[in-house]
């Protein structure tokens, strides 16, 4: 275990963490005692069915949903459901490598086990069952990674679930996502300061992390974001400032540890192996009301992977959310994203499921 | 100057190396001795307009023209035309880092000097009219890099060029472009190997070069040629057993320092250096018969980052060419490239210019 400050009340404000217990993983090891990091708005009704729960993505937490996704002006509103955000294991905030210690002490940095979609979501229905009495769900929603856990959730528990919106993700994850996150875990496990996981803090693996964010610059944004200089929004005078003062900090202030957790569950999402590996037969399985919606400017996880997926599942709709920014318009920085992320959820949340 | 079997004739075939002099370079620095790397096919005529100039990419040299692009059975027929291969410098066959001796020992390896393309345009410009007594082309060709190369010739020696052909390329270079370039090159300068420049052989690099390789997999193919897994047309059983068996050896067998200096003056490429910044006035220069010619699969070359530059240039054509590789399809591994390739350099060598 070591300390990181930005896995913090501090940084990320209220959640709570709650002890589910001894997880059995997938790939066969165990964590001991399992604690997820949970954010909750507005509260649940008498009859429990305004349960919306939220899956986060590759490197956020509830933070960016608390901030960006969930409010009275928007279709997630705490004033109608009861969200749940549930930080996925390896957040940094949830158990994860850095912060193992205790009855998790041996699964500590780079003795953590490999965890999968698959784990998360047995954990989050857990703690959904166990700890607020939710046995069913009126959306699970989530973008990216939180896509693949969306996708997970409505394969494996299809009747806990009466809508999924799955933002900009696949429910099985394609070979060039693979290579992509290839790409990402080479930056940071290359970097000598990383020590084969054994580093003593974040800092020491600046170098590799800030690489890192210079990968995903080139495919966490569209060409078009940056040749529109889009960064601009965010006020900043140049692609250098925005790159110094927003990408490369988001990454530098997290563990390499959970983040190479976290990549290692995403390049292996994949819904078909409930099913011998037949994606059809796998999302045949879902029967809630379903949106898939992908960013049209998305460079890895393109319309084109996620609508063949879209289309074998019975009475779902396929809602392309338009964002020059490319897939990490998840972080709401367009003013047109937003309202359209409203639209389709809240039509969504309308519809009889 | 260190040893890399790589950049011979056993592995590169027939060229000759030219002296062209003393080349003070736009940067600032000189190369004493600069030497090219030329490969010709077929004979310049008695009137000495038949000259067709092909221009080389990033890490690739006249072998793929010759074995791709030029021959009896294409457009780039050395039975009518005389094709002169001009490789770049950094290239590894021309003057480069590795190579640097005698004259020029004092620039070998990381004391290399910063090239631009205008560099390569004004060395290709005198080697074909000193060495050859060329003073029009009839065809100036190139793609990626070669690309960048062929729009400074038009722009800078309009009355030499009678036609041009932009493949995958673009004449200035865009902010996306310089991220992705930053990255291949972040990954081959953090190998501890490196050592700044003085390793002593391209093996200590292996780790960044494979790196650097990945990154590679990740944007210089589309996602498209991953999901459809078109590297079985290479008789690969995995994706990893391509990426082991071809493109990771490609880039390993090459030098660091010379991929460097190519990356260099690739994220610099831009002919409104000429006109102060003004695009339109640069390319409002061309008088050549321009075909212009993206892929339309280009993860880092997209059409849309073309098209607007084609649309300046007076009487020019917009050529797409369809490839599921993307950006590498010009290896011209798909059997419906070169027909497109030799349709449309067939047509503007037709044509009256």
């Amino acid at each position: 275990m070591i300390e990181n400050p930005f896995y913090s009340h501090e940084i990320h404000g209220d959640y709570d963490v709650v002890s589910i217990g001894r997880l059995d993983l997938e790939e066969g090891g165990t964590i001991p005692d399992c604690h997820l990091a949970v954010a909750t708005f507005g509260t649940l009704n008498e009859a429990k069915d305004n349960a919306v729960l939220v899956t986060t993505w590759f490197s956020g937490t509830h933070q960016i949903w608390r901030d960006v996704y969930i409010g009275p002006e928007h279709a997630l509103d705490p004033g109608t459901y009861f969200i749940v955000v549930v930080d996925q294991i390896g957040s940094g905030l949830s158990t994860s490598p850095h912060n193992a210690d205790g009855p998790n002490a041996a699964l500590a940095m780079s003795d953590f086990p490999h965890v999968r979609i698959g784990d998360d979501v047995v954990a989050q229905e857990r703690l959904l069952r166990e700890h607020f009495g939710i046995d069913e769900l009126a959306l699970v929603v989530g973008g990216s990674m939180g896509a693949q856990q969306t996708y997970e959730w409505a394969v494996r528990f299809p009747q806990k679930v009466r809508r999924a919106a799955m933002i900009a993700g696949t429910a099985q994850n394609t070979p060039h996502d693979v290579l992509f996150a290839d790409a990402l875990v080479a930056a940071i496990t290359s970097d000598p300061g990383y020590a084969e996981g054994e580093y003593k803090s974040n800092d020491d693996v600046v170098a590799g992390l800030t690489r890192h964010a210079g990968i995903w610059a080139v495919m966490g944004f569209s060409t078009e974001f940056w040749k529109q200089e889009v960064w601009r929004a965010l006020e900043f005078d140049s692609k250098e400032a925005f790159m110094a003062g927003f990408l490369e900090p988001y990454f530098t202030a997290m563990d390499p540890n959970d983040l190479l957790t976290q990549a290692w569950k995403w390049q292996r999402g994949d819904v078909a192996r409930h099913t011998g590996g037949d994606l059809a037969a796998a999302l045949g399985r879902i029967t809630a009301k379903t949106f898939v919606m992908p960013i049209d400017e998305d460079m890895f996880f393109p319309v084109r992977d996620v609508e063949p997926e879209q289309r074998l599942i019975a009475g779902s709709e396929l809602r392309v959310v338009h964002d020059v920014l490319g897939h990490l318009g998840l972080f709401g920085v367009a003013p047109t994203y937003m309202p359209q992320i409203d639209q389709h959820l809240g039509e969504l949340l309308a519809a009889p499921a």
